[in-house]
């Protein structure tokens, strides 16, 4: 599976993603979930994937070569005028990729095919803006309301997102926040794994502002692990104890 | 859906259950999902159900039935032996019910009427046991590795189960423990919901020691809700910032 997470703040775009691939419990392999295209200070693009491994590498590929040979192969997303038609072109490149894998010649599958991308970044004089678009090759654009988008194993490490995010907080602390909303994925599903590739890309600098990956040996990584078991312990052993007198009737 | 949970406390038996079941989301009802059995000081026995409702509420009414005319319709899960035979009972009853209506004759559905449950329980002077019994009418038990079993939605809850569990926690702060597993899966899943059935059977008592309702006007609850956001947030705030400095090569 996977787990990777993009979250717009007022700061910019911070991209989060594991980078654990499996087909079976037996073949687990590396791979980066994270990929970026981008003109600096006129335009940038991630595109952040979970699903079928061959379906998002061909799709990243497509892109890839698209973008590279701009005059063979239009459209390219480094010449779309807005982010929209950038999802649109992703969206549409997911669809065929999947159509094509799903539907064509050839052995047919017991799987599906299916990939659930999610985009973000920002051109020229627009805002950034967040999308998650779907294997059908539709998408929903990130508002205030939902200004954060999980794909793969999305569930365990959602609770201290809903309950921690602030569009204010900075760079520095949505990393903090997504660690440990990683690590909280992590320690639950062995199909999310460290390596964590983390991306921000900062308002109007329609450039990556900021590319690393995090391992287990991070010394940073570790102390979020260790600190937020022990942080959890204690917030719980705070909070007020049952009894009871609480479910007493009258 | 759902989310129950049976944990195995050194204390005894703890469960804990919501309420809501849903068809779609437009058929929301309420429906307890806990069922107990038992002759006081010589038995007692709890199952938790997830999945399909009428699947559910065929297998407690079979057992239901059995138990209280026993002469009629053997085998009773109040004449079984060990807690191992009533599970195999309550198996039997499951793989029975689903068998009968997935392949009997009538109309086909397209969903699958699949149901898996959580036994626990105490018989005479074994141990108090916890299962939980798949569709196919195979269990596991409970060990003091895996001293806890979740049905139904039960990754947003895990995390904090993971990380507060104690086995020699009583049966307060268990009760504690999981209100904060089940306000987050709450907070994060509507088809889960208030209100929570609640039940403990003290190890040795082999009876219901405590059995009680907490929805969402009990002070408690709300105050375990509200408190948690904040002692997350508090906990989330101590931890140490991220800084550059800690993914700098070198």
């Amino acid at each position: 599976m996977t787990y990777c997470v993009g979250m717009k703040l007022k700061a910019g775009l911070v991209f989060m993603s594991d980078t654990r691939t499996n087909a079976g419990i037996d073949s687990i392999s590396v791979f980066k979930k994270m990929s970026s295209w981008s003109v600096p200070g006129e335009r940038v693009i991630t595109l952040l994937s979970s699903g079928n491994l061959a379906t998002t590498q061909a799709v990243v590929s497509i892109i890839d070569e698209r973008s590279k040979a701009v005059k063979e192969r239009a459209p390219s997303i480094l010449e779309a005028p807005s982010m929209f038609q950038v999802a649109r072109l992703v969206g549409n490149t997911l669809r065929d990729v999947i159509q094509m894998h799903a539907n064509g010649p050839g052995q047919r599958a017991d799987t599906t095919f299916n990939s659930t991308l999610i985009l973000g970044g920002q051109i020229g004089d627009g805002p950034s803006r967040l999308f998650m678009i779907y294997p059908e090759g539709n998408f929903i654009e990130a508002s205030s309301d939902t200004p954060f988008f999980q794909i793969g194993e999305a569930k365990y490490g959602k609770p201290i997102i809903v309950r921690a995010y602030n569009p204010d907080m900075s760079f520095e602390d949505a990393v903090k926040l997504l660690l440990v909303s990683f690590d909280s994925t992590i320690k639950s599903n062995l199909s999310v794994g460290l390596p964590i590739d983390v991306q921000f890309c900062g308002e109007g600098e329609r450039a990556v502002t900021h590319e690393f990956r995090i391992n287990d040996a991070n010394p940073y990584y570790r102390a979020i692990s260790s600190g937020w078991s022990n942080a959890l312990r204690t917030a719980f052993n705070a909070l007020e104890p049952f009894s009871l007198d609480h479910v007493k009737p009258g």
